[in-house]
């Protein structure tokens, strides 16, 4: 046993030792159905000889369930999958498994599914949801939230910079020199003025920067019929006007490789969230990078310190950088 | 009350007669956290009323979760997002829910992890694991596995018609006159002559296509490097060699949309799943549609009919249909 003093026992130290796997050892914490008495006995010894005692192990004789819930509000947006990889890899070594729920309608019902002794935790994207319902979810089981500017008492926050983000492609739009710029986002309801969603952000800083361009004329909002629609029709609608855009912003990647598949490479598209398409030759998005996968980790990592015992709150803003490529090159 | 005759009474003809939403009405049948006692009583007395005892019901006495599990191999691939939309469309009107395991690595873990009390069945796409674990797996749990061509007593699979798909985009690469086909593929572990994983059948029917057409010799087998990583360098290395394939034949959308980054439109790319990606005008991709949404549809169908007490197992396989697009067109 040769543990570097001035560190914390882990996981994988015990697992080391005892020469197992790691997903061994977790079996043996959370009580796992398929543990033999001899691996039990192997691990649980090992345990003791090396003094591994973090608040989880605590949990585990309390019946924790070592999950973690991952509200997603719906299963098709490609940003999604940064979050998860991002808070796959934070809790890559600790016994905690990540678990998604999909939002099927309206969110409130998935929330208390998963507070209803499934997870111990709950990482959640949910724009609508009220905060003082939100208040009271996290007076039961930690919770951490995705893209929501408010600033809770009892809940974690983790959201992009979106007045940066919003502004860093309306300012590229204009220093192409674009006068007709339209902006292509989600249904009214997830943009209400002053709400603090991520999209009535960026559509208040597209409206400000084409107030303060003098463009106020050319503000143009169209957007996608319902959540987890498609916006190609949103987008072909704006060619049809009699003065068309001649820029697209639109509120995310999915719905600008959306805006392209209606008007291809004849008007300029950016994005945001800088997905994995929007590198892609054939795409080629300029797109806001808002740091996904640290964004996921970060909100998974504030989950677990809430688990060994931080109460007061920790509002995680990421930063923003503006990638141009091809699709704002015309 | 007016329920039509000769037709069982649903959730949502109580839903309807209490004056309440579905969702409330499947709190009540599960025990869930903030059902008011009013609430319960309305429900329960409507439930009385109409008759409504499916055996989802007689369950929730059991302690039933009323969650089905779906486990992911990597949250990245676009082909899932037919999966979950047909499981969710399946549960729809049921009490159950549908939540997302993300396998980190061994199924084995993330299988157990799901039968250990969180899910009230499976569905999994596991080409790996072992057909004698996953028959001993469900005798604990009902289980439906999605992909595999193996023929189990104990659980149910829901398999494309890989055969006939595969052997549509050969043909179509050879009415073209194509000689130099390739294939991209997934890492050894996941093509296993006789394993019964969908990629090695679709191998084995690209080498006999090939063979057939005398043109064994101009067989070449490209591989991504680990599952989930890119194709891009794969495909690159394909237009490196000397006689570089005219054409090729990618195992899904996922790596044929990485060779489109690779190989641009100098070489004829076909893919598989007919993700949505595919019909989008910049990839413009010639696909195998294997009915995705329909598959996760059958598969949480599958899984509900055991719950209610069928255990003979249901072997479903999905048509094929190739959508010729422009990727090879050239």
């Amino acid at each position: 046993m040769s543990i570097r003093k001035g560190r914390s026992v882990t996981i994988s130290d015990v697992a080391e030792a005892a020469g197992v796997s790691r997903a061994a050892v977790s079996k043996v914490l959370r009580n796992a159905y398929g543990v033999s008495p001899g691996m039990r006995q192997r691990v649980e010894s090992t345990i003791e000889q090396l003094g591994y005692r973090p608040s989880v192990a605590a949990r585990a004789l309390r019946g924790s369930s070592y999950r973690l819930g991952l509200e997603i509000p719906y299963t098709g947006a490609r940003f999604m999958t940064q979050i998860v990889e991002g808070a796959k890899r934070a809790v890559a070594g600790t016994p905690y498994q990540i678990i998604l729920a999909p939002a099927d309608g309206p969110e409130y019902d998935t929330l208390e599914s998963l507070a209803d002794g499934l997870v111990d935790g709950i990482i959640a994207i949910s724009p609508l949801v009220d905060q003082a319902w939100l208040e009271d979810l996290a007076r039961r089981v930690p919770v951490v939230m995705l893209g929501r500017h408010d600033t809770p008492a009892g809940y974690d926050t983790v959201t992009g910079d979106d007045h940066a983000g919003a502004r860093a492609v309306m300012e590229h739009l204009l220093s192409l020199g674009h006068r007709r710029i339209a902006h292509l986002t989600e249904p009214e309801n997830v943009t209400t003025p002053g709400s603090g969603t991520p999209h009535s952000v960026r559509l208040e800083v597209y409206r400000a920067c084409m107030a303060e361009a003098g463009l106020a004329d050319h503000i143009r909002v169209a957007r996608r019929d319902v959540s987890g629609g498609d916006a190609v029709a949103a987008a072909a609608a704006l060619l049809a006007l009699p003065e068309p855009p001649t820029a697209i912003f639109a509120g995310h990647d999915d719905m600008a490789v959306d805006a392209l598949a209606a008007v291809g490479r004849t008007v300029a598209v950016a994005g945001y969230d800088n997905t994995d398409l929007a590198a892609h030759p054939l795409i080629d998005l300029t797109s806001v990078d808002q740091e996904g996968v640290e964004m996921g980790a970060q909100a998974a990592t504030m989950l677990l310190e809430r688990l060994q015992g931080r109460t007061e709150p920790r509002h995680h803003v990421a930063t923003t950088e503006l990638r141009i490529r091809s699709s704002t090159a015309l």
